[in-house]
Order: structure tokens, then sequence, then C-alpha cells
């Protein structure tokens, strides 16, 4: 197990934090905020997502976006995709990291890319297959509702096993996130999930990641339970932002501020310069419509230095 | 170590909590609070503090609430006491229960009691001393900015361990609570300072306590990781109203239902019904000049249960 005081942040904010804000935000300015994060110090940023854009008209802007920032060497620029029809476009639009993205749950699934499990599995199969010599394109696979789902309650770790099997089976050169798409995983269920398949999988490349919300106020305390078990990639919105619009309650990424005030405090470095942070957190704060939490971008800035 | 799932919760919103407030809090008011409390399964709840009511006027009327309280079976009366005299005021009032507290930070120590740390320890020699004969008082001893001071910055683990060290020798038969009074502790930091005093002191019958703030979001992160290490008894506020008059910016216990809601949720039994603890919170959290904040509490109901 790598114990090396470093983690990866993979800011979210202009994918699920925008998502969950209904007023139009303007291409230009979703832009500028990624550039303020870039000189943040976030090196990995989801920049939208090739959804319908029927479904999620926020993310309809997400090809523009995907081009300004094409060919850019600064960041790595993730966009998430749902199927093999958006992981084209994502293709397209000079875009090289995708997060595929798909439910344990079936229900969520169903409700958050219109098929089952199984379907979105064995479509990821296909577009693995298709796709495997395109050596520059790098494929994170994020699963949902890992281990809560607001339709079916807490996933059972032996559903998550057999879900996370299935993606190692098409690939062993993909990232893996588990999501709690609710926030309601809780520090040991996180812990255990991890610690097995990391220990299972310790043959294979796989780089595994934790996506967490703050809902229930667990973020944090799950993020600190996952690194524990060995994950060293985290997925947070600046300023608290995020939800999904399928998952009915599901606020509140954890805050980029908190998670890198709390691991930088353990010191474990994150590479982000936090007052930066923060004063994008405040922009982004800003956002008509959008609704951020975060314990710390409100605290007097004089108690943070 | 005791790993079987249970934690035993102290609540201290009539005393951490109603510290904070200043505007005055009726005495009736408080005992109705106090009440609601033990009627939601708090059984243990640190009622005021024999301080002095020059300095902190909010808790002049803990002789009040404790002789009200005495002689109770169906739960432990808690007060606070910062020295001999404090101690000797709670043994008149019919107290069972003292938490003696000092501050590992000297200048803290300073501040909150007036006197050296060293000082303070001599001094709970001599109470131990001339007290060690009352069977039927149990005696808590809760050590302030044992991580972090709001003065002194971070406080060592070698100088938390000299400072328990000395306590130790004084006496075998007490509960420890290592208080971070500033909520700038980090999750590493308390686990590895239970681990090692619980490891160091496991012939002994001392029993450990986690006194945690959330004020800067860490509040369950390093509740979870003082119960990996061994706690099983922790602090909280209902509604997660605290601070301490005397350490700028403590603000924020750990609210008791962010600490019931995720101990619960993740199998470990707490004795405290969730519902009823949300009304008590509902509560506090209308006193004038209260400042409250929890997760929980603020979520849609339909959301929790």
């Amino acid at each position: 197990m790598n114990m090396q005081p470093t983690i990866e942040v993979v800011e979210v904010s202009p994918r699920d934090g925008f998502q969950s804000i209904c007023e139009p935000i303007e291409t230009q300015k979703k832009i500028s905020i990624i550039e303020d994060l870039v000189s943040a110090g976030c090196k990995r940023v989801e920049i939208g997502s090739f959804v319908n854009p029927k479904a999620v008209p926020q993310m309809a802007d997400t090809s523009l976006i995907a081009q300004h920032f094409g060919g850019r060497k600064d960041f790595r620029a993730l966009a998430l995709v749902p199927n093999l029809k958006g992981f084209e476009r994502a293709l397209e639009n000079d875009v090289k990291e995708m997060a595929y993205v798909f439910s344990a749950s079936d229900t969520h699934n169903q409700k958050n890319v219109g098929c089952s499990t199984k379907d979105s599995i064995e479509a990821l199969k296909v577009l693995i297959k298709t796709y495997h010599s395109e050596k520059d394109i790098s494929l994170r696979v994020s699963i949902g509702t890992a281990f809560d789902c607001p339709y079916q309650g807490r996933i059972l770790l032996d559903r998550l096993r057999s879900v996370v099997s299935e993606v190692l089976e098409t690939s062993d050169d993909v990232e893996i996130a588990l999501c709690d798409t609710t926030g309601r995983a809780t520090p040991f269920q996180v812990e255990n999930a991890f610690l097995e398949f990391i220990k299972e999988n310790e043959a294979r490349s796989t780089r595994w990641a934790f996506h967490g919300h703050d809902t229930y106020g667990l973020g944090i305390a799950n993020a600190f339970f996952a690194y524990r078990s060995g994950v060293r990639i985290f997925d947070s919105s600046a300023g608290g932002l995020g939800g999904c619009p399928f998952a009915p309650g599901a606020s509140g990424n954890i805050a980029t501020e908190d998670l890198v005030y709390s691991f930088e405090k353990s010191g474990i470095k994150t590479g982000v310069e936090f007052k930066s942070l923060l004063d994008v957190a405040d922009v982004i704060s800003e956002l008509p419509g959008g609704k951020t939490a975060s314990h710390l971008r409100l605290l007097p800035r004089d108690r943070l230095f």
C-alpha cells in the first residue's frame, strides 16, 4: 500500500456542481472558473458531461468547453460519458480522459442513464473493445450509488464486488471511482470496500478513487477512511456545490476547500493552493441558483492561515 | 480493545453549549432542556460548571440546576470544575460526577483557569488525595487543547503524553477526556494519541473519552478515528452549540445529532433516540443568541428516517 503523503484532487464543480444549478451559466463563465481552478493548482478537472442535453441542459455546452481546453497540457480535462455515444462525442471534441458512469443500483441506473446496470457494463465492454487501441485515451469508470441508493437503500458489498469484478474483467488499465451518490455511505463501509477491492486486485494496475458527498456530514470522515485503505484520488467540488439531478436529496459534494484543508493539516499534500481555491469557491458561491456548503469558506479568513 | 458496537454519548450542550450564549437563559429553561435530553436517551449530561460566576456568568446558576437534579438515578449529571474550590462547591450541591478541566497548553490554561498546567495538575493531586475516600464520586479529567491551542498552535504528542502521565500518576480510577478545544485536531493525530495512550495504559482501569469540535469540519472524522483506536465515550452538543469563551474562534461542538446519526448508521448503538433528540436540538437552536450548526438538523426530516 502506497503510504506516501500525497493525494490527487479531481475537481468536479464544473460538472457535478454546475449540473445542480438550474439557472443557465454562460459558457465563458464556466471556462473562466475552470481557468481559475487550474491556476489554484487543480491538475485534473471534470469539465462537463456528454449526456443528452434534453435531460441535462446544464451540460449542453460541454463540447464548446472541451474544444476550448483541447490540447492543454497544464491540467487533465476529464468529461463524464454515460454511454458509447457520449464517449464518441467526447473523442470528437478532443477529450482525452473520459469518466464512464453507471450505477451499482439498477433502479438508479435506469433513472440516471436509462438502462440496467448489466446493460451499462455490456456497453462498457463494447466501448473498451472498440477503442482499446487509442493509446492516448485514459478511462475512468465511475460507479454511482456504490454504497447507497436513493431508491434501493444500502448497496451490499457483494453486489458492489460483482459490479467491480465485471468492470475489471473488461480491462485492468482503468481508474475505478466508487461514488457515494447520496452521501449516506459510512466510514467503515467505505474503508471495508476499498480495503477488499485494493487487496483483491493488487496484481492489477487499477487506480482507485473516492467520490463523496457531504449531505449527511460524513464526507470528510469517509474520505479519510478511504485514504486509510489506500485510496489516493479524491473527487471534490469547490464551494461544496453539487448533486445528481436523478438522485433526490443528493446535494453537496465534499467541498474541495474542506478536503484540501483537512489533508494538508494532516501533512498530506494535495497540490492545491488553499487561498486561491477559496477565492474560486467564493466566485462559485455567487452563481445565481447555486447552493454551496462548506465548513471552511465561511470561516473568517484570519483563522484559516 | 473493546470493539463492541456501542458508544456512550456525553451531552454537553447545557455546559459547553450554554456558556457560548451571551444572552441569559432562565434556569427553568435549562432544566427543561436537560429533562428533554434525558427523555431522548442521553444517559449522561454535563449540566453546568462551578467556575467563577464573574468570569462566566452564563454558568452562575449551576448550583440551582445541580440541586434540582440531585439524587436522580435515570441519568448521570456531570459538572465541570476548574479547581479544588469548584470541586467542593459541586460536592456541596449533590453532584456525584465532576469533570476537572485544565489545558495541555500553558497559555490556554492561564487564560482559562488562571494558572499554569503544572499548577492545575498539582491542585488535582491535592484534590484526589483529599477526596479519594469518597467512594460515590466519579472523576473525569478533561484535558483541554490536547491537540491544538488557539495561542500556541499544535500541541506535540510528547507534551500531551507527559500531561497524561502526570494525571495517571495521581490515580488510575479516572476517565480522561482529550479535548480538541479549537477543532483543529486531525484524524491521524487523534488516532495516534489515543492508540498510544490506551496501549501504554492497558493495565490501568482508565476510561478514555474524546471531546471534539466541528469548527473546521473535522469533528465527525476525528470521532471515528478516536473510535477506531478504542475510544467509546464521546462528548457532543445537541444542535452543535458550543465554544470556549477563552478560546477565540472555538465554536461548534460536534452536534449530537450528527454523532448519533453517523454512528447508528454504522451499526454502532448510542442509546439516544434520534427523532426526540432532533426536537431538543430545535428547541436549543431557538435560544436567543445561540449559534447552532449541524448537518442533520436542517435536512428535511423525511430524508433522515
